[in-house]
């Protein structure tokens, strides 16, 4: 009997958790599900390997370091011939989970974000054709592509897919605040839930929500005031050509904001107090008390989520046939 | 009797190859034994560290790239806002075999090389105050200095102590030629044996020996005939001053190689094949048989060990205290 009404509490509990929990606005991180790890892992190769770029030395990892929460920590990345980037990298943790890539949407998918950076001259300055080259002069290379998606594989669309088919592992689950929303409520401080509270009611979650609390839409930068940048970023008005697109940004995730300074797409903010002003003043123009910034400040460090553990990889040498980097060529 | 037969020979047959081995100019690398893994870590943290670095972006794994050898597989590095480095980058592999460090010998050991590139202008760019302000900065840091080096222990000999820590086990036992060095006969192939006899019947074993095949001195390059090279590096002369120390550097390891290309102090030659014919050529005056190069290469490739395997480290978020990175400023 004892035993009965114990499983009983814990199945009413559960419903009861579940019920609540499925009005929030932020959907818990779930574990990356491998069901290719050959395709993964060949991914992870390419994504730390520098000669994807003309350079030989800019590799995915160098603007989106899987040590600094999938960010250079830059305002504006560093590319080919140290060209000062446009735009502040964002980070490729749980990046699967956006409607679209870049901070303007350009990219439909992981894939297609990844073709971008190789052939940017800002950015990693190569050709697709030469990368491909590269890739395709390594028997260390051709051996997995063949096993993978068949005999001479090695082009840009599979280079894309691999790197997509890892990106997709980087999530970051088992966040305090995950372990709150799942029940837990002592995963987080009471300080963190009243700034949680606070997200809600400020409307702060009518954008940034579902799992990555961001990435499901686009929204004005600067809605109820102008935001203050020297950056020419426009947004979205470069994809659709509109005019209402102007200043119109893919809303960015806050999983892991703690580790993603600087913030906005300019890159010019620091610290998350100030990040969290801005936003409350030109989203909403309203002013948030020093109590309440901190304990919004406190439940958005709770959304630090475990960081991928990566193996790195060890990469096949480049022989005779393998085109040679062009570090000083411009 | 049987078994004790048995017993003899294996007795018998060890007891010979180590008297063989003995006389062997080539020592096997061994695995490594950490002993105070807290301080590996901490320095396996720092080696993968952007911020010891003016812009952020570039750490002592960008140019001993552990996914590639430990080199960038350059002529000459990239440093702070691309400048080209002067001379070729060593593996940071097996480096603790070297009887001092740099292709000159100008740091005495690994902890003092560490402390170069931290703050030479060309490479990181940046100053020991400031790296240290960096990391003395984050609490994730000050604890792990804490536990292993006492209160207050954030500074330049501390950080470049754990990096050294780190870089002891950057070793690669268990390569094809190691095996068969321990008495594996079939661990090399016959080409690559022939290749090992020529190494020592031509005397490239006089001065690359030891564990690391080199590190064991200091030699002129160019011994009977000039080296030809537009990289201005004359070696050790920089360090003792002396006239008989032109153009003397330190005898570079073999092993890994295969991996370590390209070449020489100046980084010019691309192929195993044309580095050995160099080396015949202008060390020994002599010149190889297509099938004696071929030999050698496949005794070079034999010298490739297991890589360190290497989890990314995750490193601590910078905070308002944190020097900011200057990317942009020269």
């Amino acid at each position: 009997m004892k035993q009965l009404s114990t499983l009983s509490i814990a199945v009413i509990t559960t419903l009861a958790s579940h019920s609540l929990f499925a009005q929030e606005p932020i959907a818990i991180i779930e574990p990356a599900k491998i069901t290719q790890p050959e395709k993964v892992e060949l991914g992870k190769m390419l994504f730390f390997e520098p000669r994807l770029s003309k350079s030989g030395f800019i590799s995915c990892n160098s603007c989106h370091n899987l040590s600094l929460g999938g960010v250079d920590a830059l305002p504006t990345s560093i590319g080919h011939n140290w060209q000062q980037g446009p735009i502040n990298s964002p980070t490729v943790l749980n990046a699967e989970y956006g409607l679209a890539q870049f901070w303007d949407g350009r990219a439909k998918d992981l894939q297609e974000q990844a073709a971008g950076p190789i052939a940017n001259p800002k950015e990693m300055g190569f050709t697709h054709e030469l990368a491909v080259s590269t890739i395709d002069s390594m028997p260390g290379y051709q051996s997995r592509f063949a096993a993978i998606y068949g005999k001479d594989s090695v082009n840009i669309d599979n280079i894309t897919d691999a790197i997509a088919e890892f990106e997709k592992t980087l999530v970051t689950p088992n966040s305090p605040f995950d372990k709150y929303l799942e029940g837990d409520k002592e995963a987080i401080s009471e300080s963190a839930q009243a700034g949680y509270q606070l997200f809600k009611d400020k409307a702060c979650s009518s954008c940034h929500n579902g799992p990555a609390v961001g990435g499901t839409m686009y929204m004005k930068m600067g809605l109820v005031k102008p935001f203050h940048t020297n950056n020419p970023a426009e947004g979205r008005i470069a994809v659709t050509g509109k005019e209402s697109d102007k200043h119109v940004f893919k809303v960015p995730t806050l999983r892991n904001i703690e580790l993603t300074y600087p913030y906005f797409h300019d890159g010019e903010t620091w610290t998350l107090e100030e990040a969290v002003n801005t936003m409350a003043d030109i989203q909403l123009g309203a002013a948030l008390t020093e109590k309440e910034t901190k304990e919004m400040v406190s439940f958005l460090k709770s959304l630090t989520g475990e960081q991928p553990q990566i193996t790195l990889p060890i990469l096949p040498p480049s022989n005779a046939n393998t085109p040679r980097p062009l570090p000083f060529t411009n």
